[in-house]
């Protein structure tokens, strides 16, 4: 067994939650990788030595934030050979060309997928998938607070201060939330994508940017009318043939828009270019364990070899039989009973229903229900039993309905 | 210069586009790289040889489509140490497993990601960013051909035959669109998907699949009046602790699952994990040009190390005053002629009214408008003016909107 150090700076919500996760991760990342991941040191405010965790790892995860120590000790780690892993907006956005250099001179991996959106993934998507194509916008919802404080607006016809009030109480926003709700952090966000996006040095202070102080509710109600949603939107463009442009502020989309249905704390970014029209990525922008993820991904890459897709190391078994909810059309006699015929036989297979239509149509009548989750052998038991009825006027037909999640 | 030589197989729709893409695209890869990206050969049914293009090549990108001879030609390429790229997703759900294991063994790149939704980066953010993450269940719309005849037939009231019949004309069928419509295709993308999401060997012949031939008009009538909107969709999930299901059939999602509102050609895939919630990806899932790009990528990271942001390599300038839609909230007296007066001003500055909606409210009046794209000095430049005209009853609010693309 090939053991592979990982040592850990930084002891806060993501740092936590990723020393949390590497551990339970570990069967699973040996068996893709042939190395068992270990924590080699955390250093904390109060605990540990950089020195001595740089000296026993093989890579450096920052999770400190802020300007410095954090530049220095990933200058110092990467000096020393070793393979690093940040998702340190600020940094990125103020001294990034220096840290891109530094790894690329030792040879070296510096990754910094949770720097931006959390687990979606665009610093990979930009820097790998899309490599080929020549881009040509992106959008992006990049803070998760502000997008939080705006859905809330748009849905209560809250304030900004109730609404920020709220996104506290529920932990989407911070004591602080200065840099969040003044645009801030997003525009540190979209210097990293215009990086990446268009291979020319972008310092945050060339980034302007507006927050959403100054919403009113009434905006939001006009905009309703209009057919508008708003959101805190970051662009980074081409503009004429060498120049772009970067900038962050509230704007309201088209209900068409890829990223008009982007509500509560969630990211996305939309990637435009010509060749490919667009992609778009959302997923959770924030959170201990979202980012602890995108880092973990991050600390994987470095110690494979890229897309060797690792042997089938599971052997699960392939399920025929499973639990769906189901919306059923019936063509029926339009007599009485017929509803309770169909409904005896339905709860005979314990088949649930959820909702129902009802509707005459002459000497017929149609019936369009929709069924909670149910064994799909028992739903196709019922649908034979259902058949068989002499009230059908032609066969049952259904069609399978997925649930809303995550709401 | 260092040349990297690339042998492409087949010149069908995406093998043309790739053949017309990577030289454009050479400078900059070279940069990025430096290595020279350059065609060696391509095998055509009429001409080439294999053995001569691969004995030219650094990498084989294999465009052919079905079983045989592609099977063949990748093997022979990676035993002799080549990388591979293929978008190939008929012989990666029939034989992937020998092909990854071929890859493993000889220590070359097999890469794919065209094989599955075309640009939406599917396969590297299930194998890479989200290798550090145990995935519950994977929802996908990864068949265009489907997704544009359900949206035309949600949306026109037209049957099956008939949207089919558009698709055809319009491009998003072929001739023979069985393999699409009967639901195929999607089955082979989603063992794909499964066996990189769950690690386990799947074959194509273990996905039930169901396709769209048997929906009716009246099913997406009622559907709506539930609020419910159709799509072919590939599930593959976790069941119990050591079963998965990979299945495809059309099923009605709610509106607010992230899928619903992925209309037309498109194509999309949600990954749920418990740490993660979920990510979502969409973009288009087919096309020479875009699965050419998605190709492209696949040789790029084959040529670099992993993650080695490049130098910036560009000197874009960062440009200040660019071109902007805008809401515009303003409160005047309620007397006549105001519009006029505000309308003057804006035109003056060569800003273009969209639509206005005005509001007597007691003796004041509250006018919102959206304009037409301009530059954003001269929106402010007439910001200004209004703000200074006697008519205003509180300083003038204006948000910025993004327009609706891609419709």
């Amino acid at each position: 067994m090939t053991r592979f150090r990982v040592g850990v700076l930084g002891a806060g919500t993501v740092g936590a939650a990723f020393v949390d996760l590497l551990p339970r991760q570990a069967d699973r990342i040996e068996r893709m990788t042939g190395l068992r991941p270990e924590l080699s040191g955390v250093l904390t405010t109060r605990s540990g030595s950089f020195d001595e965790i740089l000296e026993n790892s093989d890579l450096i995860v920052e999770l400190i934030g802020g300007l410095e120590p954090a530049r220095e000790y990933l200058l110092a780690a990467m000096r020393a050979g070793r393979h690093v892993v940040t998702a340190n907006k600020q940094l990125l956005s103020h001294h990034g060309e220096e840290l891109w250099d530094a790894a690329r001179e030792r040879g070296v991996q510096l990754r910094f997928e949770g720097a931006v959106a959390g687990v979606v993934p665009v610093i990979r998507v930009l820097q790998e998938s899309l490599a080929g194509a020549t881009i040509d916008r992106v959008h992006g919802i990049v803070n998760g607070t502000t997008n939080f404080i705006l859905t809330e607006m748009a849905r209560t016809g809250a304030t900004f201060a109730q609404a920020l009030a709220d996104a506290q109480r529920l932990g989407y926003a911070e004591a602080d939330p200065s840099d969040d709700v003044n645009g801030r952090d997003a525009a540190a966000k979209m210097a990293i994508i215009a990086r990446l996006a268009f291979e020319t040095p972008v310092h945050i202070d060339q980034v302007p940017y507006e927050g959403i102080e100054q919403i009113q509710p009434d905006d939001l109600e006009y905009a309703r009318d209009l057919g508008l949603g708003l959101k805190l939107i970051g662009t980074a463009e081409r503009v004429g043939t060498d120049g772009i442009s970067v900038r962050v502020y509230p704007a309201f989309l088209y209900p068409g828009h890829p990223l008009a249905s982007v509500n509560g704390p969630f990211n996305a970014v939309t990637v435009e270019s010509e060749a490919i029209t667009e992609i778009t990525m959302s997923g959770p922008g924030a959170g201990g364990p979202q980012t602890a993820s995108a880092v973990l991904g991050d600390v994987i890459s470095a110690m494979i070899p890229p897309a060797s897709t690792p042997p089938a190391t599971e052997r699960l078994q392939i399920v025929s039989d499973v639990v769906s909810s189901f919306y059923l059309h019936l063509e029926v006699a339009d007599e009485p009973g017929v509803l309770a015929a169909v409904a005896q036989v339905l709860a005979l297979q314990d088949v649930s229903v959820k909702s129902v239509v009802q509707k005459g149509m002459r000497d017929q009548a149609r019936l369009v229900m929709v069924v909670h989750p149910v064994l799909e052998s028992r739903f196709a038991a019922a649908m034979d039993l259902i058949g068989a009825l002499e009230i059908m006027r032609a066969p049952p037909r259904a069609i399978r309905v997925i649930e809303e999640e995550f709401v």
